[in-house]
């Protein structure tokens, strides 16, 4: 059983989480399914867990196991805000674009508040414009509470260390606290080759949402603590959003073999590869370029509907997006097939289009 | 790797959910793992999953997966009740006790109203008294919005079905809805012989909260809507709170095997023979009795300090509750041993206590 | 205009809120209304009634106005409970039966937890037992954060300086803090003969919900916070829930002259002897006696329908509650002839009744 | 006792809200002190404001008086807009920049979504882009719930009926609702000269934030709903949010009070002159021009810093905002001579930065 025509290779760029899981996934459920363990967190599989992703990151954390990216992002950032806090994104940032209000619902009212940039990044002197006027201490002004970056961002772009940094040094400025969406930690983290470490609490982020659905994971992504304040509120907030599954080894389990010798980022430069393969193919395509940078695992194109029809029609898939706007997410099981065909529908049909 | 003393056999009777996941469910997931499918639900599995449960409860079902029965709950709890509602529910129901503000948060403040009744069960008597002085519509009153069932009682009771038509049938008369926690919903129609369909909605219950976990399932419960009304606001409400996975299919395929060829049936049937194994040996201890029916999986005793710390020490694993109480919770994969080595040593200091 | 059959005497019991506002009130109002004044407190009215309710209360307070009783024990114990919190009160507390979830609403979930106890108080020792067994420190439970004490209680008995104390001593052993719901609080103080701090902060309350409108005020009350800890996100709770008026200076002006010359306890010591009156007439009446004793200004009784129609069809008014009780509230301007009307009415249909 | 130094004239620009109350109002309270009356709106003078508004409006109108404009305006979304909604505003609106997320607390997490136009109205074309690019119908989108329209704006300006229909028009092509914010209604009814219920329901308003407070009301605004689905579940959430006050007679009065006879639109009239008198001065003073036209009571400046320290030193009370730009608002009990300070001030202060 599957969802695309099976007479057909599979073309498929709709998003990282269309693929598979990676098959050393499934086998840790398997193997941690023996004998019987404490429930909700208190078995030796989250024991581990902690303890592994400590040396990852090289500090003591506390690691959250939860269901989906949009519970990490919004439990994290209502652990870092008030009700009557403000919370700094980017425009194109998905906790504005595609989590229905789940920040202001878990925070009980914080309000995401945009902040421009180029290529789904934001910029570090628009954050130091939007809280220069924020009207720190003014009891009818929502409060400066934190600000957040998408790693890498939702135009598949990667923030740079210095880039982090200096939003990360404006937080610290004013007394706020920084979160990464980590969606696609992995994908930055190949990017950039520096360590986990180097990219957060020694960039100064404070708490982490920890991807690992899109990029061969099976249904579990973390939250990842830097900063110990706010450990006890988020736990308890995590039990009471229905995040803390009872039979937990499982959770810990999988994330545990995400990370064990380095599968999680050889993922990731598979996925990362296939982008690169796509966007070096572009550049001998004229009239036609990425919106930004590729950096990571996605691709954003301008093209006529014309053209997207023809992509459809040979069995491209992907999303579109207002503004004529077509997205190709690469999963870490593409092939270079993929690509290829993706490069021969498009080199076609926009021949035809400039004809 | 687990957490018990290795050298001793397990007698484990802490949770349900201390027990391992059904093997054929492990299997599926494997089974699953090929091919891309589409995100959020939009795959073939989810599909599948909605014909199979609509067979399931001879109706048109909708079944939304989620990670756990917190979740189930809460959000299902959140799509009947205003912000302003009150919810009826058992004293010791899991909602009341166990789910930290779970309802009142999502609901964004509906309040837990606690209905008296014996053995974890809402008596209707009780019931008709809250209704009759809830102070339905003046405005300083929370109004009466939702009652929820456990069922299986969280002590290990089950109500009959003329005992939920009876609760369901006030609900009607005041234009309330009804929900069902069925955490241990498998264990509660295991003992009953009814249909899905008997204990549902053909008794008036609106939404189903789907247990899976605690009877041989891995990371999935569900929500299970009869009502139709409620599923577009409870669709969104599921994503907001992180509940929808991007990579379904896996969800999916945990429910459709659960009760696939009776799976669930046949695990909740040993869980609660073992607990009517214990049930049974009681009945020669003297002094000792059960503090409800046991009519699932689960058993409660008065216990003094004295027999509890010798059961411990004896490798028996359970939890202590307030007011000396023991609970033993029966696994799908409990041995007729365990029980035997429960008795056993129940017997022993039971009588070094008599001496 | 008034919504009383002018042609008979009122004989109004139906509850403090129904009276006037005292003249000096009124006049207190046309005399800040000159001039500009800054707005949201920034003014000296309000300046004044810090320092006004610093000395009443002998210590340096925070005071804040707000609209209503609800709105003023509700941002307390928002500002004094996480939204996971436990929030002790008694069955009958105002806020569990009175006000439409608005504890629950304002913190984000907080749960209402009912302590047990005679005439509407808490019992300490029941609070003991809640305590012991709140699972402190366990994530699946709700966290206790505040308890709150009514006095004048619902039931019109008053809560002795030892009994607060008792209260406010297990709420500090368990690092929970103490909000008293004042709506009737000059009552009490006029009960009791003690001064404002003796029954507040000396006795270990954190904050107040302090009631005017039941007793002369018109439009205001306030809250009086003791504990600095919780002022600054009080504030900000405050402005967000469009209880900071922009004219505050007429709030200001109200509350001040509420205390200006003893003005408060005058008008409560005049209620309670209205209620005292009835309390001393009903010896008198064989077979009817108060609920609870009648140390404010409420009486209540359980009456008979016919009885209670009897008292109706004579004029006399006052409100019906399940259970065949009726209550009797006092205003300030209540008149001896109207307990004197409210006795001999009764006294007529309890003879009727006896025939 | 006022807040400015006694022995200079008054020129106090800071904001409508510090001037006085009309004395026809205070007047109105002490008429209403009399007998008693039943409480929470039960009253006769509740009763008389809904006949009297109803005619106003020349429809059957709900009216709930509230504290403040906040209240009004964070209640009146909340029942428009469900947890997930989304509500347009624009970019200046007071709901976005100075009710401290009011809008998303009482909505539980609703989002306002910034809708870009000139001088703080929101233009219908962007609206329409806005809407066009909402992903109606998709599950990880907040749903458009609502729009609100600030009249006047932000900025001193006034939406024309045909702006007000064209934004109303794509709300209801939208099935969303429409909410106008009217802290300053009676400034923008004098301003247009058409009717109360042209602007409103005719013009396809659904609910009215009835501002009475800025322009010479004492201590009460109001909600005033023309739609009457969302009452009901309004009454409760305005009783929850702690806006009822117990003794409605005092508000109801205020509010007939300030429409009797036109008092309301008099001082409307009275501040606009003021501000049209000052736009006219600017007219002589080259290189100072308002930012917005001046077309409700209030006047921006963008004004060198100096220039500002300047007019403070002359005693002309305002307030600065971010930018350079300064406010200047016209109470209704503002005079000439104040108007004519400003500019004589202005003047001296444009003319020594110029040399």
């Amino acid at each position: 059983m599957s969802d695309h025509r099976s007479s057909l290779p599979i073309v498929d760029f709709r998003s990282d989480n269309t693929g598979r899981a990676a098959p050393e996934i499934i086998a840790a459920l398997a193997a941690a399914n023996e004998g019987t363990a404490a429930g909700y967190g208190g078995d030796e599989w989250t024991a581990l867990l902690q303890r592994r992703f400590s040396e990852l990151f090289e500090t003591g954390v506390r690691v959250f196991p939860v269901a989906t990216g949009t519970a990490a992002n919004a439990l994290a950032l209502a652990a870092l805000s008030p009700s009557w806090g403000a919370v700094y994104c980017a425009e194109q940032a998905h906790v504005n674009t595609s989590e229905a209000n789940a920040t202001g619902f878990f925070s009980g009212g914080a309000k995401l508040t945009l902040v421009p940039g180029a290529h789904g990044k934001m910029a570090a002197e628009s954050l130091t414009a939007a809280l220069a006027t924020a009207g720190i201490g003014q009891t009818h002004r929502s409060q400066p509470a934190a600000v957040t970056l998408t790693q890498a961002s939702d135009l598949g772009a990667v923030y740079s260390l210095d880039e982090v940094r200096a939003v990360t040094a404006l937080a610290k400025a004013h007394s706020i606290k920084a979160h990464m969406d980590g969606a696609r930690f992995a994908n930055a983290l190949a990017r950039l080759g520096c360590s986990p470490a180097e990219l957060t609490w020694r960039a100064g982020i404070d708490v982490l949402s920890f991807g690992a659905t899109k990029n061969g994971g099976l249904l579990c992504d973390a939250v990842v603590v830097f900063n110990p304040d706010i450990v006890p509120s988020l736990a308890v907030q995590l039990r009471r959003a229905g995040q803390v599954w009872s039979k937990m080894r499982f959770a810990a389990a999988q994330l545990i073999a995400y990370v064990e010798d380095g599968l999680w980022l050889r993922n990731a430069r598979q996925a990362n590869d296939i982008a690169a393969r796509i966007a070096a193919g572009l550049r001998d395509l004229p009239g036609v370029a990425p919106l930004a940078p590729v950096e990571a695992n996605e691709v954003f194109l301008q093209l006529s509907a014309a053209t997207m029809d023809g992509l459809e029609a040979d069995g491209v898939r992907f999303f579109r997006r207002p503004g004529n706007i077509a997205r190709f997410v690469c999963r870490f099981d593409a092939t270079p097939a993929e690509a290829d065909a993706l490069l021969a529908s498009l080199r076609r049909h926009l021949a035809a289009a400039g004809r």
